[in-house]
């Protein structure tokens, strides 16, 4: 048994500009659960710590968003499939900034219940293991300073109201994207803590911070082995357009977004898992293969360098 | 098993205003595993969430700092005979607001274990029993925001730079005193998950937010027994002294500080209790009993009216 806990950072001053705080808890919940599930272990129970600057004492407009908290919470704690212990409120004034009148800092605990036979050491992992990749529509909770950032710059101050060409949606609703939260369907196939495992599952990378090459390389640094990944996802259309105007070169958006896969499953049988995170209705396709060579090499979809090969030889940590 | 979630509030901008971190953790553990503790549970395992402005990129000031909050960390555990697991540390800028350039806010979650035969109901609770008063020399994390509106109001913006006649030690020293962590002596009593109990107990209350009236009351609800308290630990000079400068009237003054003692003790022998106590280096002594009548009973040791009866009916929640 042991816990993680993380948070969403900077991610809640896009909710407190869209003024939809439903979707915050998914975030938070990806965070925590699919780190642990990503250990082979499995999520079991979640709490969390809410720092809020104002519960608004009783004012209407406090009560909606708090409700969508609450609702959030809900929602992902059942798509995590963990249960919610009582957590913490703490009302601090003006100790939690942010954007307008109700900001929070959110944090939560999970504890997660490990299995010896099942937990990854990394060297369970061979040359050959297929590389699924499972979908991420957002940037989770990663790189988002930068996408505000870039955002403010292109935009100017009230960036979140903007329209984006490319969708019915504001600006700050496409930022706003929720994450997945993979952990129930990657424990389904690891066989969490007391289940029998659906498909042979040689190690999981969740990609956050440090991208593919950060997290992918740490999951494959007690292997000795490296991978090429020549057909990751296709970035979504707004997470490309925040590529361009802040000119972030493909090499630097590979190490700070996810870029269209949050989560990646090294197994010897990709279409079992294909098949399971159908059953979750996780969209997921092969992106590449384990190798002898200890590189990463990304096959980009970047918007500058499509096609290119980007060498990443020394981001294993 | 369960989780338990707390905060230490605005308590942070004291040690912010003082300059000295290394007793906040206590703060934070105190909330946290004594919350555990008075449920019959012990606390296991415990990791924290600290939001911070920023960590100073290498800055000597913010190393100095962050060394302080670590070095209380980890004496609190060692003070809470709990174990450290990963806590987080998020970097949030302008989200955390506070006094200076080093700001924070710092919640934490603790799992404990509960073993049935000893989780308090509270129906253990006898007419006659002993309540035995731990001490507590400054205010643990509770009513802090009203210390903190009273010393600015008596003192002006700098108040924590102050001298206080009757110590050595500045307001703000005085106002910092880090909360006594009891988890250690009251596992200890009850047995926690595995011993065997060193004292009969009958329930345990731990005196923060809503004072004894609400905390103790809490916890004779379900006895449908009252209390008398009629030799309550003397709050500290500087207690006293912040309650007749805020013209805090001794009600509202047991309401909302603990007043001198930060854990109560329902017991049939009251003796080895204070026996156990003084083994861990807490103070503690016979500070009343449990009565037929449900309402709770003080002898006032504020500094309005001492040795007065202050009688609470309507505390209980």
């Amino acid at each position: 048994m042991n816990m993680n806990f993380d948070g969403i950072g900077t991610k809640v001053e896009i909710a407190e500009r869209v003024g939809d705080h439903s979707t915050m808890a998914y975030d938070l919940f990806a965070m925590v659960c699919d780190d642990a599930a990503r250990l082979g272990a499995e999520p079991v129970l979640i709490g969390s710590i809410l720092d809020v600057n104002s519960l608004g004492n009783g004012d209407e407009s406090f009560v909606q968003r708090i409700v969508q908290l609450a609702k959030g919470y809900i929602g992902a704690a059942k798509a995590a499939n963990v249960a919610i212990v009582n957590g913490e409120v703490a009302e601090l004034g003006g100790r939690v900034g942010g954007y307008g009148d109700f900001r929070y800092n959110w944090g939560a605990a999970v504890v997660w219940f490990g299995n010896k036979n099942r937990i990854f050491t990394g060297k369970e992992i061979l040359k050959g293991d297929y590389l699924v990749g499972l979908e991420e529509p957002g940037f989770r909770s990663n790189g988002i300073s930068l996408v505000r950032r870039v955002l403010e710059d292109f935009y100017g101050h009230d960036w979140h109201k903007h329209g984006f060409e490319k969708s019915e949606k504001t600006v700050g609703e496409l930022a706003l994207t929720p994450s997945k939260i993979y952990s129930s369907a990657v424990v389904n196939m690891t066989g969490g803590y007391a289940n029998e495992p659906r498909a042979k599952i040689h190690g999981v990378a969740h990609i956050t911070g440090g991208g593919i090459p950060g997290k992918l390389g740490r999951v494959l640094k007690h292997s000795g082995l490296g991978a090429i990944v020549d057909n990751p996802f296709e970035p979504s259309e707004f997470l490309k357009h925040v590529q361009f105007w802040g000119e972030v070169e493909d090499r630097e958006a590979y190490r700070t977004w996810n870029m269209g896969q949050g989560m990646i499953i090294i197994t010897p049988e990709p279409e079992k898992v294909m098949s399971i995170a159908k059953e979750y209705e996780i969209n997921s396709q092969l992106i590449g293969q384990v190798t002898e060579d200890k590189s990463i090499t990304i096959k980009s979809k970047g918007c500058f360098k499509e096609g290119e090969d980007l060498v990443f030889s020394e981001d294993k940590k």
